[in-house]
């Protein structure tokens, strides 16, 4: 995450059912949010929604070392870490949840040259503030929502033209004055970028916003789950559950692409807890049943074309999680939001954080952003909140 | 490791005695050697020396994740995986040797306010080429090795200023102009630093050459070494053997601070294969003489005053490491070498890399520099090595 980040999905999109954007902030903000207000929201559901801070159940300083399932015992001995006193210590546990999330090892592309560039180089992981690219020609490597956010960012802040390179096709949006899309780099020499189209230009940084690995280096490795980003992987039944290994004992939270996300985690969390617990309606046992079951989903998964579907698809796949949980049925009718969000970002790739929407669950509107995110350089939750 | 990066020790100290620069270069070339160089030499031992290649012997792509000592078995089961396939294995040794090196864990300070410096900021580990900051004013925080020859480095390739900023005591050489030395960071303010004594200046960019943590997340607790940068790390026998688990089975290798390194590592991995292999002669057996040996060099090592002092302790270090191991007992003469150096540093920071030795071994003398090494900005081996 970096400085000026402000969320890139319409917060009606991912708002809470159970604690909404009015009743954290007490009255209508806009639709977008800078990044302190969104981790405010967070941190009020958190406390404010359950009357206490539940991070008290956290074991801050702890990192996980290596879980293994143990087939004799039916559980898995998880070694941990004390970072404070070095310590370590095993821990048997009857179930593991893998909550950490698909965004935190790059995924770097190697092209000819590219250890003899002269300038900076960095994956967008490290990106952390856009002035930093002031006045500068910026090569920004990838086409999906870092990449198309970096590149604003880095106009927005000053750099002098950023081009952006695609893989398997363009962003295709109506771009700014200063942004232009090319085919895949072909190979580097010094300053100057060749590109398989066999145009060139000569750039001062590179920024790889070339996505993430899934990366579990902790689990043993039928534990592990292995996919590359998609909406739904191999293996999981709901989604959640992983079936290859662990006797039905190990899940995987947020291993999805994301539109929705915190609903979606929501819904997901809800039904590992009810699974786990055994109060779930109609609960498959079956192994076989249930990667069946998986796999129509991902066969799914695997025909949708564009991103309309592939938001009904998500909608589809909450309102499955949700099925005899008790969650809220209308989380999956904020697709909605998101269609008009892409057609907004289809209109104007610049104006779409401007745009306004009107909460599923308070009914509440928008309130009009005192600023178009174009030109409003105070990203703070004092400034954002203020009107 | 990072572009035009020159060793920053003569290679007459660190001259292997059965591999001469001569032996590989088959010619007189200058004292300090550009990065690409001193990589064909390693290289050359390797491969030339050995007459075979022994990489054959490494296996690539496997990183270790754990390592457990075991009591019952007496020895020590280690998980690793094949970073290719995604596998993971458990194999049992009888020993097991710890050469991470230890130069891999930035160890980064805080400063009030660093949070919102507008700048870059990295730690030295990742610093890769000096001329990413021409034409800046650059704030190096350390006093060690990283931030004298990164505070050379920026000025050499055209940042504007560079403050130093140390913590205990300052390096005190007569900094060439455009290199100053100041306390430590109070607190940042925008780009504003403020020092311990009062004085401020604005900087465009921070390198924090702060050094590295002693860090083995792989081990279990009671395997693990701990330690702060030290020539004798407190805990291991012949400042090699883990006394503390492990049934004398576990071994650190180039834990110290190093002067007087490749002669080092050579004489301790020699030490290491004599002592499991049995063939040392008048070998301690017993643990608590161990410790009281060990304690011994730590004492010593803590009262050590000055850099020759320490220099000859790590002569003195060698020495005892080759007793009976049959290693060279010219290497620890090389310690004349590092009082030179020494000497030299003090009377130019910017030229004691254009001063001259004669090996040990080979008797050969250095060949004079084609360019001094602040007029040099070639560092290529064809360039070094053509005369």
């Amino acid at each position: 995450m970096y400085k000026h980040l402000w969320s890139n999905g319409p917060k009606e999109g991912l708002e809470y059912p159970y604690y909404t954007f009015t009743d954290h902030f007490g009255k209508a903000i806009p639709s977008f949010l800078p990044r302190p207000a969104m981790r405010d929201y967070l941190e009020g559901r958190l406390v404010k929604k359950s009357k206490s801070d539940i991070k008290r159940f956290i074991k801050w300083n702890t990192a996980v070392r290596y879980v293994r399932y143990n087939k004799k015992s039916d559980d898995f001995t998880v070694t941990t870490e004390n970072l404070k006193t070095g310590q370590t210590f095993d821990t048997n546990f009857t179930h593991v949840i893998v909550a950490v999330g698909i965004f935190n090892t790059p995924d770097k592309p190697y092209f000819e040259g590219i250890e003899t560039f002269p300038g900076r180089i960095i994956h967008s992981h490290d990106f952390r503030d856009a002035t930093q690219f002031k006045g500068q020609r910026v090569l920004v490597v990838g086409a999906k929502y870092s990449a198309e956010d970096i590149a604003l960012q880095c106009l927005k802040f000053g750099a002098t033209s950023i081009v952006t390179s695609y893989r398997s096709s363009p962003m295709n949006f109506k771009w700014p004055v200063g942004i232009e899309e090319r085919p895949l780099v072909k190979k580097i020499q010094g300053k100057v970028v060749h590109f398989l189209d066999g145009s060139s230009t000569e750039v001062d940084s590179i920024i790889l916003s070339t996505g993430y690995k899934y990366k579990f280096p902790f689990l043993e490795d039928n534990l592990r789950l292995s996919s590359s980003r998609t909406l739904y992987p191999a293996g999981l039944y709901k989604g959640s559950l992983w079936l290859q290994e662990g006797n039905k004992k190990l899940f995987y939270m947020g291993v999805q692409d994301q539109f929705f996300s915190f609903t979606m985690f929501d819904a997901q969390g809800l039904w590992i807890c009810r699974y786990i617990t055994d109060t779930l309606p109609n609960k498959l046992t079956n192994c076989e049943e249930m990667k069946k079951e998986a796999q129509k989903w991902v066969q799914r998964c695997r025909g949708l074309k564009g991103i309309n579907e592939q938001i009904d698809f998500q909608a589809d796949f909450i309102k499955d999680l949700s099925y005899g949980t008790g969650y809220s049925p209308d989380a999956p009718k904020a697709n909605k939001f998101f269609h008009k969000w892409d057609s907004d970002k289809k209109a104007n790739i610049v104006s779409y954080r401007d745009q306004q929407f009107t909460s599923l669950y308070s009914g509440t509107e928008t309130a009009p952003c005192t600023k178009p995110w174009f030109q409003n350089f105070d990203d703070s939750i004092s400034q954002f909140i203020k009107r």
